[in-house]
Order: structure tokens, then sequence, then C-alpha cells
């Protein structure tokens, strides 16, 4: 179905769009994944950020095993219409798979990569559940 | 050359990767663009963004032509190492070649993109002398 407002965003051959999400209130990115049409549909009427995992090849709902969901609180379109920005509120602080609050936790350093941020919560904790379901 | 911090990177098939743009400071995403080896290279030895230009296939220099130069004061590298945070002090306030502070400047209102910010100078003006080199 044609809908105005997805038609207008300049879609990857892959049907994709690159999505950045921040923090609502600090400003802090906190991570970079990536949309199709469902996915940004989904987000638009749940409130929720829903990813396209690329990896798995399926629609990835933020949250739905870390319970870190991101309330999505304002959705912005850049002047070439082929990348996204969301404000989001972060569930539990935690938005990386590494226990961090941001993905963006490694910073160059005179050649290197250090680790600027430390880990809030154990994945092996926020993760526990995993594939017992 | 081998340069450890560079092959850290996870380069897309194309050598490129993402590269958001946050102002230091405000927080305030600017712009979305891309880099490659080269042009991360000369980001880190000019200390001034040096993006890719993936639509005319050569290093683009932001604010070459503008003068609306990026000066980096930090490099962020994600959990995945496919995707980089820069942040910048955005000489001219303005990032977006429409003549607006940030590219993400329509925000999604009630099944539409509305207009969320204005240009601060005319693109007309800024890019006068494009061309005339």
């Amino acid at each position: 179905m044609a809908v105005a407002w997805l038609d207008e965003i300049k879609w990857t051959g892959d049907g994709l769009v690159p999505v950045i999400a921040q923090e609502t209130g600090t400003g802090k990115v906190l991570m970079f994944a990536w949309m199709n049409r469902d996915s940004l549909t989904e987000t638009v009427a749940s409130g929720k950020a829903v990813y396209w995992s690329r990896s798995r090849q399926k629609l990835w709902r933020k949250g739905e095993e870390s319970g870190h969901e991101q309330i999505v609180k304002e959705i912005y379109l850049d002047c070439d219409e082929d990348v996204i920005l969301l404000e989001i509120e972060q569930l539990g602080g935690i938005a990386c798979h590494t226990g961090r609050r941001s993905c963006f936790y490694r910073r160059f350093v005179q050649g290197q990569w250090q680790e600027a941020e430390g880990v809030v919560k154990d994945p092996a904790v926020i993760y526990a559940h995993r594939g017992k379901e």
C-alpha cells in the first residue's frame, strides 16, 4: 500500500534506511541500526523502536530479550531523505548488547581505540533467559 | 599499509563505514555520511572531518566550498566496530547543504514530515563562489 510519508524515504536497494538512536534529554547517541518499511511502520504504530536485523533477516523489536525497550519520542528525516534520527527514552538505561549505556564506547586516543565507558550490567544477567523459552 | 586501528574497523564491501557527526557541547546530531580508509586517515591527521562522497566518488573535505568545516574533538567506534561517531565543532553553525544547522530538520508529525528547523543562511549565498574558481 502506498503511504506518502513512507514513500518520501529513499530506501536502499535492499529496502532499508539507516537509523540513529539518540537519548532524549541527554542527547547521548546510543546506537545505530537499520529499518525497513515494516519496522518503521510498526515503530510508529507501537511507539517503540523496531529495527530490521540484517544478520537475522527479521524484525528486531529492540528490548524483546533484554527488556531494554526504546520509547520513541520524536522521529526525524534528513535533507536527503535517506537517514532517520530517533529521539528515544532508553528503558533500563542500557542500549548496547555489551551491557553499556551506548554502543559508542570506544574512543580514539593516540592511535588506539580505548574503552571509554564501562559495563552497567553483565550481559550474562541481561540475557539470562535467552533460549530458555 | 596495515594500520591496526584502521584494520579494527569492519568496512563494508565497498570499503566504507557510516559516520554520525554530533555537535560537541549541544549534543545535536548534525549529519550522517560515509568514510573510507583514506578519508578517516586524513580526518585524524588534519583534525577536520573528511568524508567519502558516494555520489561523486571522491574525498569530501567538509566545508571546502561552504567554509563550514568540522573540527573533530572526539572519535568513537561502536560495539560492532562498523559505525563511527564524531564529536565536532561546526564552524559557521551550519552543517546542512540547505543552510540549516542540522540535516535532520524534518520531524514526523501525525503522518507527515514537517519542517522543524529553519534556514540559517541561504545556500545561494553559502555556495556563491561554487564553480567560479
